[in-house]
């Protein structure tokens, strides 16, 4: 049965609380110059030299590039030109993004910023772009952490932002999909379907300030660390406005006509189209639960467990390994040991005969847990997971930083990939060797460099790497880039992908030109000048014109 | 650890022994004009009509034009132009491909057929195919049963057969994973597997005489009837030979950068070039396995219980069920009862609290199994599910017919979809009521019509229904025709897709125009003609040029 969903909160609304333009957070959420203070002095202390807190930026005081065109009458209401619109829309959410924007640096905003109320807007705004010739660029949340969404040099850039477009319009609890505007962030999303007993439980780290078509577009990583890792698997059918129409695909489960319409959307990052909304596999609410965390005395005594258990196929919601490095700072352990977190969850049916077998293949493999530290809940009550070694990495995960650290001199960055388990120990080691050779090259101190997997797959993990230095207060983006090329690099010539979960966009570019078939990268560019003849959507990202 | 498989039996070894050019089976093991004659008599009393057998066809009777091209010299010692091997290759093996052999009908048999002996020659092919302008249609195992492989009008047509690129090359143990040719056959796959302990664990009902190559193009549906169903989840990456080149993927576990390169290969059905070999995931052979056979007083009693064992993923390897038609022919029971089989296996793990939670869900919906007959095998002897019911459907699963009844009137074939729950009901009642009608009208008697579903997803199943009646003598294809008519339509008017794992071919075209984005199709061409700019490629297969 199909019913509307009836808690429509639509557009015309009042405006949802305005997002800082230089951190992750709400405007009202923004640290403030007393937090950053402290912050600096502590700096201070390990650097050995003075930090400085530079106040809180005042956006009053960029000077932005007047915009290159006029918007036309008949699209003013739904287009901004003012400065807030122009200078958040200019970035991304990496590390190098907030520190531009911290410094008011903005020499390339968009000259228009769209938010289109229904599609019948968003279509005028792509025929305005396509007529005009001015490069459209979706926003999505604006969470890219690979300048996905930085305009690139052109004429004029309209960036397209479809938050308005933010409804759940369908559910069918038989099915169990429901019809979803693609300009939904995570949270607003989850609102919209707790009432009726789902989820689509997809929780990148970016869930509070990420889109639906964001996700779909970069191929997002999500909750379920094995089996349907990626939100490409929960994805049943996709509407795209393209400048020559709409792409409209029909849902039809396991469809095998063909090639996938569906999987030349995933992963397009804005380059073929706007996804306007999509059909998406849903889960009923999990209230049978079960959780181990499990300690071994090596990474690779840990990794390897975590091999077997993935080849059992047991499909374990969650399966993730810290290294020692990770598991001491994130959850509290000795900085000799692994631990490796592993959890089932189902809405219909006990986990406890899952679990028990994990704990049992871990066991085998040197692992150690205590049997009541094996924890099962068996409907309601308090989620597993939440006390602990495992609660504690959980709170890290959740609790992502709102960017207090900006121009402090504190450099930190996080790159993953994902490799086959035949070639991991090898890869492991000389990416290791090679970032860590330049954070002492770039730092001139030991390096702080740790590894979880966020995924694992039958035939291999999906390593995670973060990283972090003291750097020169100034010169964060310049010490970021030598680092982050010696880790792409690496990643590149040990036979990793360049991105699991982020996307490729702007920065990645070079050595995904190096991994995809070269002759993938024509018949997409084919594909693009089809759907895209003036090569307005996104230009730059994954190919060049 | 990858190793190099050492039980090469390389194409420099004696040919295997030929296939019948109009039976599913060998030369060796054709129908007799003996056992042709025993149906026809058994069949006369059927129809009320006398059925006369036609005696076995000798192919050297057949009259085939004279190929249009010469071989050139340097290609010789792998093409061949001889009657039988463009008998053989002129068709499939759909009910009309065979009707039309056995009538020695071969008005457009392919001129050339080739069979490289490696990837150079086969690249030598394809060369002369585009300096020459010859379609080029690669053949797989002919197990098409959608015309995929049937020659389009054409001044000269060169089929390729991989058949001698049939070696397992490289074994990753730790990753588990194989570098395998496409030209393999399944049995001959899994025989070089075997001695590793390792199976790919795809069992298409084609399994005998199709290839790997051709489960790839045509997203082939395998074994596990929930969760990974295609071919399309085993690909790890895949090697492909196009008129502009080698194109070929990397072996990056759940890579999310960009669009998937594999997905473009996968169903793309020789239409963008000829795969060589493909990294596929293997499984470990399992030894724990679990079966249950469970009987439902209803049809939607049956299917209700279906899509809840779906949906509570507990990912059974098989989940299928049998309606009430197919249940008595197939399984004994009494022809108002549905059968549900469902079955767990695992090379590590005991299976008896799968199959003890999957009994639960089945018999809240009014499922019956005695306890006795829940069959679990913990490692070793016979494989479950060989006994009773079950057994009974799996021997006529896999004993399928090799074409004695050919020319002899009977008129039968099956179709498949795939349709999400909500629609279900009601799309089935709609195609059993316009096929029923169509066989009404073209055979004048109660219409043989069944249905099972061969896999299942959270949000749909994929339904696979059987006909059959008895026509008259020589106008078998003709009322074929109506029949698939009546049903390729019924299926595209109420909301499934053409093809879930038959593939598109020359004969789901107009559906499958129907079904696909407009956009996709602009799209696909688009990348066809950057990688197949001559167009010689299994044109009018997917698109037109």
């Amino acid at each position: 049965m199909t019913t509307t969903a009836t808690t429509a909160t639509s557009g015309t609304a009042a405006p949802p609380p305005r997002r800082s333009f230089w951190a992750w957070c709400l405007e009202s959420e923004e640290p403030t110059d007393a937090e950053r203070a402290d912050l600096a002095r502590k700096l201070s202390e390990r650097a050995g030299t003075a930090i400085t807190a530079r106040p809180v930026p005042d956006l009053a005081d960029a000077e932005l590039r007047p915009p290159r065109t006029a918007v036309p009458d008949s699209l003013a209401a739904w287009c901004a030109t003012d400065t807030y619109e122009r200078a958040f829309h200019a970035y991304g959410a990496h590390f190098t993004d907030r520190a531009r924007a911290f410094d008011l640096d903005f020499p390339n905003p968009p000259d228009v910023v769209a938010h289109p109320r229904d599609e019948a807007e968003l279509a005028a705004t792509l025929d305005w772009c396509a007529s005009a010739g001015h490069v459209a660029i979706p926003y999505g949340g604006g969470s890219s952490v690979v300048w996905g969404v930085n305009p690139p040099e052109a004429d004029t850039v309209v960036t397209i932002a479809l938050d308005r477009l933010d409804q759940v319009l369908e559910i069918d609890d038989t099915s169990r999909a429901a019809r979803i505007q693609a300009g939904v962030f995570g949270p607003h999303l989850e609102d919209q379907l707790r009432p009726h007993g789902f989820t689509l439980r997809h929780f990148p780290q970016s869930f509070r300030f990420s889109t639906l078509g964001g996700w779909i577009v970069t191929r997002s990583g999500g909750h379920y660390a094995t089996n349907h890792t990626h939100i490409d698997d929960f994805v049943e059918s996709v509407r795209m406005l393209t400048p020559k129409g709409w792409w409209e695909s029909r849902r039809l489960p396991g469809s095998g006509a063909g090639p996938s319409p569906d999987r030349l959307v995933l992963g397009s990052e804005g380059t073929l189209g706007i996804v306007s909304e999509a059909w998406m596999r849903i889960q009923a609410r999990p209230s049978f639960r079960a959780t181990a965390g499990i300690v071994f005395d090596t990474w690779p005594a840990g990794y390897e467990a975590v091999r077997q258990l993935a080849q059992a196929k047991l499909w374990p919601a969650n399966l993730r390994i810290l290294d020692p490095a990770e598991a001491g700072r994130a959850a509290g352990l000795d900085g000799t040991q692994a631990l490796v977190i592993v959890s089932f969850e189902s809405a219909e049916l006990t986990q406890r005969h899952n679990i028990a077998q994990a704990v049992e293949i871990a066991r085998a493999c040197g692992g150690r847990v205590e049997d009541d530290e094996v924890r099962v809940s068996d409907g309601g009550g308090e989620p597993t997971g939440r006390g602990g070694a495992v609660g504690a990495w959980r709170d890290a995960f959740i609790g992502v930083g709102n960017g207090v650290e900006t121009s402090l001199g504190l450099v930190a960055d996080t790159f993953e990939t994902s490799i086959t388990w035949d070639r991991w120990p090898e890869f492991d080691a000389v990416v290791r060797e090679r970032v860590s050779h330049a954070l002492r090259q770039v730092f001139g101190h030991e390096p702080m460099l740790s590894c979880r997997f966020t995924h694992v797959y039958t035939d291999g993990p999906a390593p995670y790497y973060t990283w972090s230095g003291m750097g020169r207060q100034g010169s964060e983006t310049q010490m970021w880039s030598e680092v982050k090329h010696a880790a792409s690099e690496a990643i590149a010539d040990a036979g990793g992908t360049i991105t699991h979960h982020h996307a490729v966009g702007r920065m990645h570019r070079p050595q995904y030109d190096r991994q995809r078939p070269e002759l993938f990268a024509e018949a997409l560019r084919a594909a693009k000048g089809a759907l895209d003849p003036g090569g307005i959507l996104n230009p730059g990202v994954l190919i060049d014109p």
